[in-house]
């Protein structure tokens, strides 16, 4: 009963997903990611980074250690739907995996499980966003490599995830698929917030607008995967 | 971790779930309506009727016994939200439940979570329709209360679910929780098709076109009713 | 090249629309309705009203000279649309016209363009909202019975059209079609709004908040009504 | 009254569209790119090129006269809206326009006309689909650069637009505004169907499946924009 999940590529934690929306594009973007690549090495924290679509290939051949992911695509094969995102144009590009179901783009449950498949069947990452612990646990069913647990009540309040969350949400989805792996959202602004989730027992977490929105992005990100690396180190070891 | 089902209604099996869609409407679906009144009563089973929202009044009016139920509602508040259909209003005008997410109105994940909540809230039993095992298991997470199970496969081809799959996917879901009630759906056209379901051990099953386009479809609607009535008794004295 | 405009039922000016959107359903929206239903003939104003879908049939049975329309309704032909609003039965419940592309409900074009050939084909008055005025303009091509000229920035200001932006919208639309009535909407808050509007030199006006929110909706109901009455009378006689 | 059109870049009659929607993408796409941009030379006709939004750089680098445009785009500011297109990065990706509301993608009259200033905002050329010859009249108050009048009956017939419905379709749109151009689409299938459409007025044509499905892309795509160089010098010379 439970379908396949993509076997082509493990990103070992402790990971970290930038997000640059519709916030950063083209040279800028590429300034970004060569930052995160080199952060990606000198911390030894996998790093996936979401950029537009027209972006990808650049972004793609431009980096060594980066993971560059589509931010969505949609669950068509090869053959017409124009405006649509093609899973295997995205693979080809240079993409090793895709967002799906973020709160800014949502999914149809039918076509969520579509397209998890269809990113087995082209061969990129599925990553998946959930609003609540109930949507966490059945996204869990359709197979996906990673799922974002991201409680709605946090988005922006610069608030993380806490501990009993934490451990609440990733035991829920493990208990269903123990393959799974949980990246805990919400609420990150400086490498302090990284410290703490990381710290309280994630395997990964992610910003937006706490790089977008920074000051200098660039050194917020090395705070920020630096802070992963600390607490991953602290905890683990 | 599980959120609250509705329990203010529970819908003993057999039942049987006929949908007018946009096929029949006012005083034909009326007509019908009160045809499947009486054969609920004539024998013994429950019937689930989903009329367009304008007849939800009148045919709540006109029946005792049926279980008429919206055929969508949008998890909205009471407030904004011109064009959509209100959880509040489609209850105090008779309805006793609520279908969502069927396949030709599919709903986010998290529309379809906020949705059942509101069902609960408002008081209306609430049954979803999935198109694969996985989506029946994850939709069992949201805590509706009935699933209709459909193979897409099967749709319109006049082959109803075989017994393994109606024990797998029913197997599937009550595993997840046990409270929730399997409708087999796809694939009925006939008396006999409906007695070979629930001779196959299924609790609940339905049509549209089945009554829809039959030459005499209150005739149609007596003998399916009949062939539930007959071949739950074969399985359950 | 233009299209047929339904000729069915024309609304004499001047006329008002008052819409419960999801505020006010049942009884408490048959109490306004029946207020309105007086107000009309007191006023000799005619009101359009769009009650949620499922109080049309109670509504056009409890009135006889309120306009009942629908919030919306989707352009299919009898059939399947499981979860659609079907024409035919909004017809046949007894509303006279339905409300199309609300900010609340936006359409495509193209299934604006069927829909409104629908609301003719089965017989509806249509009324089709625009948020610009290049769009009241495309929509005046598509030969709805009445435009909704409603400058997005002014909605919620409390602040009513002047009569420069009312003359411009008018002439926009009527140079296109000069049988399409224009009804100028955002930002009435009370009578005094309502006055100002028609002062103005528009034949329509309407409001959803002004009256809902209201502490006596009924009162402000008919203080708004009355307002149209007082400021058509200065302009017309 | 008139909103402003993109004057940034004048597309010279005669040219013809191609798109590729999901049929071809990365390098099998590029090999088709780079004989169209051949073509274009070769026989003087400028050729729109919409691939997927992964490879937009790569062709309009490897391309010297192509007008590669984006198969859609939303009209979004910068900022958020993860899994979105932004106009932004379309344009510093090395498209030069945009097509719009295709029947594949189609959009809200709000959105389409939010997004047809913002491919004026960024300069790209809007390019916009009609159903009907009043939906080609309604999008003309939008003031896009170009209408892509495509009689929904005659799509996938492999039977062209006819010398009269073309003549009715470009006067209709031109009386509105006559700065913009029209294609006219719908049923190419060869290099005759081409001929045929530029000899009965058309300024251009275009096609997906007359190039995608042919046995030699490229060499079919020879003898269309051969076709559109004869047609055109018999008619205007």
């Amino acid at each position: 009963m439970k379908i396949n999940m993509y076997k082509g590529l493990t990103i070992k934690p402790p990971f970290f997903e930038i997000g640059p929306k519709g916030y950063m594009y083209s040279e800028r973007v590429l300034k970004l990611a060569i930052a995160a690549d080199e952060a990606s090495r000198k911390y030894d924290v996998r790093i996936i980074f979401t950029p537009q679509y027209t972006d990808i290939r650049m972004l793609a051949e431009a980096t060594t250690d980066l993971l560059v992911f589509a931010q969505h695509m949609d669950p068509l094969p090869v053959g017409r739907g124009l405006g649509s995102v093609l899973p295997e144009a995205v693979k080809v590009a240079g993409a090793v995996g895709v967002m799906l179901n973020h709160a800014e783009k949502p999914m149809t449950l039918s076509d969520l499980n579509k397209a998890i498949k269809r990113a087995d069947e082209v061969g990129l990452v599925s990553i998946v966003c959930a609003d609540t612990i109930e949507e966490a646990q059945a996204i869990a069913h359709l197979s996906p490599n990673i799922i974002v647990a991201e409680p709605t009540e946090l988005i922006g309040t610069g608030q993380p995830s806490d501990e009993k969350y934490i451990k609440e949400t990733t035991e829920a989805i493990k208990k269903i698929n123990p393959e799974i792996q949980v990246l805990q959202g919400a609420g990150i602004s400086n490498g302090r917030d990284v410290y703490n989730v990381i710290k309280a027992g994630a395997d990964a977490t992610g910003t937006t607008s706490g790089i977008m929105k920074a000051d200098d992005p660039e050194e917020m990100l090395d705070e920020m995967i630096k802070a992963v690396r600390t607490a991953w180190d602290e905890v683990h070891n």
